[in-house]
C-alpha cells in the first residue's frame, strides 16, 4: 500500500528552462539553477539535466541531498561524485526509442545507399544496395534499447542475435563472425573499453558495417581505420567517436562508407519537453511515496 | 483442379543472362534475347528485363505469342504494344518489399537528420530531429506496397492514412493538410500527372515532408523547387524524377533537406537473381496449368 502523501514541501532543484518551471507537483517546492547560478539553501532532491560537473560538486556540497535523478539514459559520472547515501534514478526510457529509431534508420540508410547518394550531389549509378531482409544483426549489449531495436526490425526480416554480459565469448566469437551488421549498445565499463579493437574487427565477416551507439571509448579509432582502409569493414556508422567531438580533417570523414553522427542519436525536437514530463511524474511518484522505478544499482558501473 | 503437365514444350524467350540461363522449367524449352540479338523461330512466352522498347517491337512481330512476364513492378508500357490476345503478367511481388523498405528507410532517414549529416563532413550541432512516434505519414497510393510500408512503420508509432484512388477529395485534402510526411507510391496516368502541383504543395503543412517513390511526373518539379526555395516544404525524398535521370546543376541538387536516389528504391543486389527465381516460378506454374497470380488487366492503367 502506497504511503500517503508527505506534508511538508520537499525542496527540489531543477533546471531553470520554461518546460521545468512548468512542472507543479504536489508537495515539490521547485528551486532552479543555470550553469552559472546556484539557489541558496538545501535541497532534498535534484533534477539534473545537461549540468556542468563544476555545478555538481557545488550542490553535492549542501548537505540534506537525498536523491538525484539524472535524465540521461546512463548514469554519466555521477556514482563517483554522490555522496553516501543518496539515491540515484536514471531515465533510460527518455532516450531508449528514440536511440532505438536512429539505429534502425543508419542500419536501413547504409543499405539503402543513403550515405553515398546524399554526398553524391548527382545521378549516380548505385553501388551495392540491399534490404534487412535476412542480413544477421548483431546487437552487442542487449538492454532496454536492444529490445526496441529488435521488436522495429523484425518486420523488415532481420535475423537478431543480442549479446549480453552473460554471453561467453565462444558465443560471441560465434555471432561477430557470421554478422553483416554489428550495433554497439553497450554501456562504457573497464570492461568494455576498447571492445572493438583490431582482433575484433579482423574477426568479422568482410564486408561487415559497425554501428556504434553506446560511447565512442568501446572502439578503437586506430584500428576503425584500418580496417576501412584495407576495406575489410563495409562501412561505419558512428553516433559517438574518440576523441568527440571528431576534429575535422580526421581521417573518419569525408568517406562515402562513414555515416557519422554528432551525438544524437537520442535527440528529437521535443526532447526537453518529454526531459520535463518525466521529472514531473517522478516527482509525482516520490510525492505519493512510491518507488521511482529507474534506481540506479551503485557500483554495476552501467 | 490443375490441368495435367502439358507435353509439347513451350518455347520460352529469355535474357541472356548467367542467372536466366540456369533456370530449367519442366516442359519449357528456352531462348536467349541480348540488346543486339533476337533467335529465330517463334515464342510462346517472353520474359522480360530490361528490355529496349524497339526489342520489344521485334519481338511482338513474331505471331504465335501468347504471353509477357515483364519484371517490373508496373506495366512499363507493354499494354499499349501487345498485340490482342496476348495475357501480360507483372512482377510487383519482386519490387514490393525492397520498395517499402526503401521508403521506411528515407522518412526515418530524414527525422534523424541523416541527409544533412552525410553531407556535413565535420561535427556540427544537429537542427530538428524526430523519430516516427506519432508522425502523421499519408500513403498516396496505397496498394501492395503501401500496405508493406504500413505494416513496417506500425511499430515505430506512426499514425499512417493511405489514399486510394476510390478516396473523395475530400478525403485526399483532409488528410494532406495534417500530414508530416507524404508518400508518393501512385502510378503514372493520365489523371495522376503532375498531381502534386503548386496547390497541393501549399495545402501542405509547414514543414512536412515530400517523399516521392513513385514516377517522376508525379510532381511538378517547378512548384517542387518553390515550395522549397520558400521554405514551406520541410524537405524532400525524390527517387525518381522529372526529367530523371536529374541533370547536374539542377536546382533540387545540392540542398541539405533534399535526397536524391537514383531510381533504385526496388534494387538490391541479388535482384536479378530474384528477378530469375521468380521467373522460374512462373514458368514452373504455366507448365502445369495453373495461371500465374499477376495477370494485369489491360485498360486499367497500372
Amino acid at each position: 500500500m502506497p504511503k500517503p502523501p508527505t506534508t511538508t514541501p520537499t525542496r527540489v532543484l531543477m533546471p531553470d528552462l520554461p518546460e521545468f518551471r512548468a512542472i507543479t507537483a504536489e508537495g515539490t517546492e521547485s528551486a532552479y539553477y543555470r550553469a552559472d547560478f546556484l539557489p541558496e539553501g538545501e535541497f532534498e532532491g535534484l533534477v539534473a539535466w545537461g549540468m556542468p560537473k563544476k555545478l555538481r560538486s557545488q550542490v553535492l556540497l549542501h548537505p540534506g541531498l537525498k536523491w538525484v535523478l539524472t535524465l540521461t539514459a546512463g548514469i554519466d559520472g555521477w556514482p563517483e561524485m554522490l555522496p553516501p547515501g543518496v539515491t540515484l534514478y536514471n531515465a533510460h526510457e527518455l532516450h531508449d526509442e528514440a536511440v532505438a529509431q536512429h539505429a534502425a534508420a543508419t542500419l536501413l540508410a547504409a543499405g539503402r545507399g543513403l550515405i553515398r547518394f546524399a554526398q553524391a550531389g548527382s545521378w549516380e549509378r548505385p553501388g551495392q544496395l540491399w534490404t534487412l531482409k535476412g542480413r544477421n544483426v548483431v546487437v552487442w549489449g542487449y538492454g532496454h534499447i536492444g529490445r526496441i531495436f529488435s521488436d522495429l526490425l523484425a518486420p523488415f526480416g532481420a535475423q537478431i542475435t543480442g549479446l549480453r554480459s552473460s554471453s561467453t565469448p565462444q558465443e560471441i566469437q560465434a555471432a561477430l563472425s557470421t554478422a553483416d551488421d554489428v550495433v554497439l549498445l553497450l554501456p562504457l565499463t573497464d570492461a568494455t573499453k576498447q571492445i572493438v579493437n583490431a582482433g575484433v574487427l579482423a574477426s568479422l565477416k568482410s564486408g561487415a558495417w559497425l554501428y556504434n551507439l553506446g560511447r565512442g571509448e568501446l572502439v578503437d579509432t586506430a584500428a576503425l581505420v584500418s580496417a576501412l582502409d584495407n576495406g575489410h569493414l563495409g562501412g561505419a556508422v558512428l553516433d559517438v567517436t574518440d576523441p568527440e567531438p571528431l576534429p575535422e580533417g580526421h581521417p573518419l570523414w569525408g568517406r562515402g562508407n562513414v555515416l557519422i553522427t554528432p551525438h544524437i542519436a537520442s535527440t528529437t525536437q521535443d526532447m526537453q519537453q518529454r526531459a520535463a514530463d518525466y521529472a514531473e511524474a517522478v516527482l509525482g511518484q516520490l510525492a505519493r511515496g512510491e518507488e521511482p522505478k529507474n534506481k540506479v544499482e551503485l557500483g554495476k558501473g552501467y
